[in-house]
């Protein structure tokens, strides 16, 4: 059981004190510690890696809080377009889908593509006959029809403009990372993507290497300006100077965020694990909704820059 | 106009001496050899590296002999589904679509994309919503319903298969890279993606980092099993083993595709570029069509392994 250690987050961006009542940071707190134990307890049972980080996105995704799942928010059609990724590093295999609508769960479904194994990303419509064929829950639009989001979307199309997640700058996507009781790693990130979002647009959360990766030295989940954080390839990039720069996790994760990313001129944050069961969370936003735990007694719940 | 430097592909796999007749090998020689010289043109005449491959991959697309564009594999629907990227190596600007169907080329949409700026990667009917804003060239079905290409779906179809290009294993998808006078890199590719394929499946083609990617150390097009390029996010790996790790191209591409593809089980090859002008085209296939032209007299093109 040593050096088990999971990492989730909730979305990155402007995300103020002075925005916040007590009665709703308590309850993006309670979101957290419940998505973290759920996925804890999987790893403290002996349980793997992948089903501790889909188990801890499931329960994000759930939250309506958060911008993935339930919580997604409106496109420009009115609509609710999903993107999600999950990464198995001891085998590299991967599972994603991207453009989907009406699926409960869409971790639960790039889960699915990861164990049937022939595809890694599936999209839109066809995603959809997929998560049918393997038996995936469905929900009707009202399911995801959230009274904030939708002021949101109304407020986002009179302006005509696309809205990051709530007021401001903000990205909202859940991810979780974790390390397992035999060393193994993995990664899952879900989004429901930008407010009044147009033209089939993808940002980097089902990408693999971009928004999602993990293999024997680390696992990352990314959130953030999805379009910097594709063109940096930023989650892979923090696996390379891990492994043929020699950094350590903190390095490479400072480097890619703090120094790479701002150069790009791109906000956002990740959450990440190494092999040894160390743990990073950060970001170059005002905030990131993130938490951390490992069986050594490390546990962290916070939401702005200087919690 | 020195260094200046162009490489394309037309898809690896299994294409062998024994299936080819002197006829369809003088097609596809004379393809390339287009393809080539219209890149080369732009280049010789002060043109830039990302007008260079951009030209190069529409006359690959406007050619019905490979799978991109005009010549766009079936799919499941009996549709043609395509997807293209480009990347700007000086500015990491790039513009990428997936799931289009009707649009003439494919590497110009995403050309739109990476010019207007504001996405990265646009999917399926908002792609294309994006594509009648920009007035992009749409074609009829009937555009890119080539007759071989008829057969293979069909048989494909009958016994249920997902068909990679032509008959055994061979992936059809064109690129092209270029380094230009000014020593700028870029990148782009297109493909129609697998016969008889479902479920909306995105490979490695429209992915900046798995199957295209350029920066300014080398520029990096892709093409062969996308599953497999997807999870090694291959492209960007050729740039991290030369920047973080300080491996010339030739070493770089050469343990990516012959070393680590292998090991992975996955098939393919890609074409490359670096700053001072030299060229690579790797694959661990039986052939991949390909050429490359620099100015100091280097012209090579070739379609066997022992050409």
């Amino acid at each position: 059981m040593n050096n088990i250690a999971i990492a989730i987050h909730g979305g990155a961006g402007t995300i103020l004190k002075e925005d916040m009542t007590d009665e709703l940071y308590q309850r993006y707190y309670d979101g957290l510690q419940k998505a973290l134990n759920d996925g804890m307890n999987i790893l403290t049972s002996g349980g793997s890696c992948v089903d501790a980080v889909e188990a801890a996105v499931v329960s994000l995704e759930d939250n309506p809080l958060f911008n993935a799942g339930r919580g997604a928010v409106f496109n420009y059609e009115g609509k609710h377009e999903m993107d999600a990724c999950i990464m198995d590093g001891r085998t590299l295999n991967a599972g994603a889908v991207c453009g989907v609508s009406n699926v409960r769960n869409p971790v639960k479904l790039a889960r699915e593509i990861m164990k049937e194994g022939r595809y890694v990303l599936l999209s839109g419509k066809g995603a959809e006959d997929f998560a049918r064929q393997c038996r995936q829950q469905f929900e009707e639009d009202s399911y995801f029809a959230d009274e904030l989001r939708y002021k949101q979307w109304q407020e986002a199309k009179k302006a005509n403009r696309t809205q990051l997640d709530h007021t401001g700058k903000k990205f909202g996507t859940v991810g979780a990372v974790a390390r397992d009781a035999i060393g193994n790693l993995a990664a899952a990130t879900s989004t429901g993507g930008l407010t009044n979002k147009q033209f089939g647009r993808i940002g980097d959360t089902p990408i693999v290497g971009a928004g999602t990766y993990a293999n024997m030295l680390c696992a990352i989940s990314c959130t953030g300006e999805g379009e910097f954080f594709l063109r940096a390839v930023t989650a892979y990039d923090v696996a390379c100077l891990m492994n043929y720069k020699g950094l350590s996790l903190h390095d490479a994760c400072n480097t890619v965020i703090l120094e790479k990313m701002v150069q790009l001129g791109g906000e956002g944050g990740l959450i990440a694990v190494d092999s040894a069961g160390n743990t990073e969370m950060i970001f170059n936003s005002a905030g990131m909704y993130r938490a951390c735990a490992d069986v050594n007694g490390k546990l962290e719940i916070k939401i702005y820059k200087n919690d």
